[in-house]
């Protein structure tokens, strides 16, 4: 078995590396989406940087047996990345295109949070099993859904998009232009915004306002804050979780999973998030699913995921 | 190819007839599930039902393939009925064994609407269609969902329990213990209850709610009040079809179906509830989606529906 390299483009950066069949990552790299908001330039600029990764590990171009790639909005029927509602492109990308232009291998496209899903599934906590979802709880909510030991796809190749899941007709704007999408309560975006909702709320004058927009805020903010035992905090992660497991339970109505696996930068945060989360999630869960289904932390390496389950597409599919 | 028995087991009657794998309903009966709270009385009145359709028919026993069973909560794995919510039963029913135990024959139990989502597949409007969703708007709301060509039957055969998703979690109590399922809204019951306090809210004096309780209001009722232009009538079916439309939409970021089919009595009332159903699942669609996914009538008869998706499980899965 030859070597693939698995690509994921994020809002914020690109990570890319080589793996081997084993779920081995062999080297790595990472350039930021950001600045190169072109396609075909940040394209140019990963296979630069993997041609040198297989010269510097001793690999003839030819070892590598294809492109895995994990982007938002990623289509597995067309290659292409459609209407990324966190990204800088604009209409549609043929992102599998531009990659098999640079090198002459197969390259194939999915949504990212599906990667992943594949790669839980292939290297991670999943083996073995047929049923379950995997959700990523970064700058958005990705979603992918493994049924009958399958990766739902759909008609269009764009199932497992739950993290726009309409929660409230009237709740937050989302960047799809719609409102109350569970990703904007469920999410390192959305717990930033109940986070600051919360310490608002509780300000009594000016100054209060004033001290507080001076800090630098973010997840791990929230997080050390909480940790801390700060009451806004808390209350943060506890309503985030209290939404998720709602939404979680709402989930198992539709393809009963074994397993609900959590990853991302907000599963990071352990208990903080996975405890209100399992608690409401089991009290709005249908009888006949009570008790049954594990909510997990993701079994692979936060660092490792992106990258693996990117390269897993070419084990999975490329044979 | 032998012939079938499909029986379908509703919370008010119980239908069954004998199938050929043309789709062909060769004969059929009914008889009342109430009359027979216990299961082993109502399994045992169905087989001598049965035993009787194949002899009028001139039918040996030994013609007979298979049973297949819709039934509320009927699970395809285990082949029991277990803690259906609209049923007189009690916790778990082996109902696959009940059978067996009457016919040498195999004997494979889904819940009603993944066995009528079969009979979709096989004999109506979704032949040829690798993903779509099948709903069921009779007492409660019913659901099976097809995605890569194969039914979701979930880890534990429970999948596609989109009645029981929640809507709202401080809205109307479910059958299911819980608040706010889409059942409550979206079926003949939901639809019922809506109208009915549609009507009251109207009501000005004593007398008029007087009069309103001798009529007797079930869906046929409201389709006539609606048939006639009456605004209470026509919001109600509104109402409806703006919590489904809703629903439906969050649905399609699950498993992106190519189809949505509708079923059941409330389904029967054409354009009154596609109409304002189909406004709001547009509207309420990411936009990937949009433009792409029909809301469409079931391609089966209603009254062969329940029979021929039950009797379709042997066919699909009797081999």
């Amino acid at each position: 078995m030859k070597i693939a390299a698995g690509i994921d483009i994020g809002g914020t950066s690109t990570k890319f590396g080589l793996v081997d069949f084993q779920g081995r990552i062999i080297d790595r790299g990472e350039i930021s989406t950001a600045k190169y908001p072109a396609p075909e330039e940040l394209v140019a600029k990963v296979c630069d940087a993997i041609r040198e990764l297989l010269k510097r590990n001793n690999f003839k171009n030819e070892m590598l047996g294809g492109f895995g790639i994990g982007s938002p909005n990623g289509n597995y029927f067309t290659g292409r990345v459609e209407f990324a509602p966190n990204m800088n492109w604009k209409g549609v990308v043929p992102l599998a295109d531009l990659f098999q232009k640079q090198f002459d291998v197969k390259a194939i496209v999915t949504n990212d949070a599906n990667a992943a899903a594949i790669g839980e599934m292939l290297f991670g906590a999943a083996k073995g099993m047929n049923d379950f979802l995997f959700i990523t709880l970064g700058t958005g909510l990705g979603s992918g859904i493994v049924a009958n030991g399958e990766m739902i796809y759909g008609h269009d190749g764009f199932a497992g998009e739950i993290g726009h899941v309409i929660m409230d007709v009237n709740g937050r704007v989302c960047g799809c232009g719609r409102k109350g999408c569970l990703e904007t309560y469920c999410s390192a975006t959305g717990i930033l915004k109940t986070y600051i909702e919360l310490k608002l709320a509780g300000m009594r004058n000016e100054s209060d306002a004033q001290l507080f927009s001076k800090e630098t805020i973010d997840g791990k903010y929230i997080f050390q804050r909480a940790e801390e035992g700060e009451a806004e905090a808390l209350e943060a992660f506890n309503k985030t979780g209290k939404i998720l497991g709602l939404a979680l339970a709402n989930c198992v109505a539709f393809t009963s999973p074994q397993a609900i696996f959590l990853f991302g930068g907000l599963a990071q945060a352990g208990e903080l998030i996975f405890e209100p989360t399992r608690k409401n999630f089991e009290a709005n869960l249908l009888n006949i699913y009570k008790g049954k289904i594990s909510i997990l932390p993701s079994g692979l390496n936060e660092s490792d995921a992106a990258i693996l389950g990117a390269a897993s597409l070419v084990f999975k599919y490329n044979s």
